[in-house]
């Protein structure tokens, strides 16, 4: 029997890959994680689409109670996790399969798109990313995202900023929350690392059909409408000339 | 008509998304970048999966004959450009795409999976990875890659090195002659930045059924043997306590 790590990447039921497809159609059991990111499909896509029954599942049932679902049913019967994006972008999940393996459960992994690397598609080199941080709901406090970006920008690196959501109570972190915590991190520290003029790379929905990016300084983009979740935000370093003439592409996108 | 850029993930020809699938199965030509990255299946695979004849193209073609054959397509059918990994993990794609707006070609992303992301699969944090860099065959002189791991592990971040390959004349660069590059650019810098003892983590073939994890020292890892091509290999800087757990799985590997 074998615990299949499914990526589903980036926005609906069609962006899971043929072979990871196969895989849960061979499956007796199929989980989809339901807390560290979110498709724009219903979880009824993704039955009416496999043909099979999908169960959601929780931070709680995944990080406590796995002995007793998923690695229950992986020792009995081919069984899917199913992750959106990457299965290994989140720490948690390591974790289930270092706890699938110490149980003697075959593993097979199979990846997919990731927002890591999808914002290559902004033109900005996926090479010269530095650290990527997190920007949580509660940040009055929290100092670590905003360091991380000016520790990045020393090196010349970009940064992305994963921005915090709930799916369960349909909360997400816009492009314009993240800069104003920017904005206000900036202020409390009071050295200037990040201004109404620094520029900014907001995108939306990457990998969906209507994916918007939108280039401009922090001001600017507090204004531009992004739409519908998932958001990110980069913060750019140092810009290569084919990395600026994209960037000219996104500022356009911004005016209109 | 629309310009279709397709990742087709890491390994073979069922890595491709259902939603790259059908993209292709309605285009007029289909091109297979062929320069920056490597399948474990041959084109012939590609073409008996998709029922299509497929184009290779090589750095010359996309660079500087584009133009003439894969926007000349585009503008007339829809056109799939077909990326080994994520489509733009590479600049040089990003090129094509912005050659591709300014011809008032539409453009259509579909994502995959990328090494980038994949080495998740480690259990080493992706949020924690630095700069990436790569180590080109002839690296003699070169000290770039040194010197963003000795950047990145300043910060306590981790270093994913990708290897230089030549899929036209077979030649493909192994975790051995990474950790060869580095003790010698250490040796030459005289700082004692990486050492036979030195904690790496080699990959092969990630994304395949046959993946290779193996953690141990430099000199540990120098004598291991990782088969078929694609390698990369991580120097990992600052380890959590899931991370350790993680590599100590990966060090056992190395022993057997």
């Amino acid at each position: 029997m074998t615990l299949y790590f499914i990526g589903l990447g980036l926005s609906d039921e069609k962006d899971i890959s043929v072979k990871g497809l196969e895989a849960v159609e061979r499956c007796g059991a199929v989980y989809l994680e339901h807390y560290t990111s979110v498709l724009n499909c219903a979880k009824q896509d993704l039955e009416k689409f496999y043909g099979k029954r999908v169960i959601l599942a929780t931070r709680a049932l995944v990080e406590q109670d796995a002995e007793a679902t998923i690695l229950k049913d992986a020792a009995e019967k081919d069984t899917a996790f199913l992750v959106i994006g990457d299965p290994f972008c989140a720490t948690t999940h390591v974790d289930l399969y270092l706890r699938a393996r110490k149980a003697g459960i075959a593993c097979r992994i199979i990846h997919n798109a990731s927002v890591i690397s999808a914002v290559g598609v902004t033109g900005l080199q996926v090479y010269k990313f530095g650290k990527t941080t997190s920007i949580p709901f509660s940040n009055e406090q929290v100092d670590s995202p905003y360091e991380a970006m000016k520790e990045n920008r020393k090196m010349g690196m970009h940064t992305l900023f994963l921005l915090d959501l709930d799916p369960i109570e349909g909360r997400y972190m816009t492009v314009g929350d993240a800069i104003r915590y920017l904005l206000r991190a900036a202020l409390r520290k009071g050295d200037g690392g990040f201004k109404d003029s620094t520029l900014c790379v907001g995108c939306a929905r990457l990998g969906a059909k209507d994916p918007i990016i939108k280039a401009g300084s922090a001001s600017q983009l507090l204004k531009a409408d992004f739409g519908k979740p998932v958001h990110c935000l980069i913060v750019p370093g140092q810009l290569h000339f084919v990395e600026e003439e994209a960037l000219t592409l996104w500022k356009k996108e911004n005016i209109q």
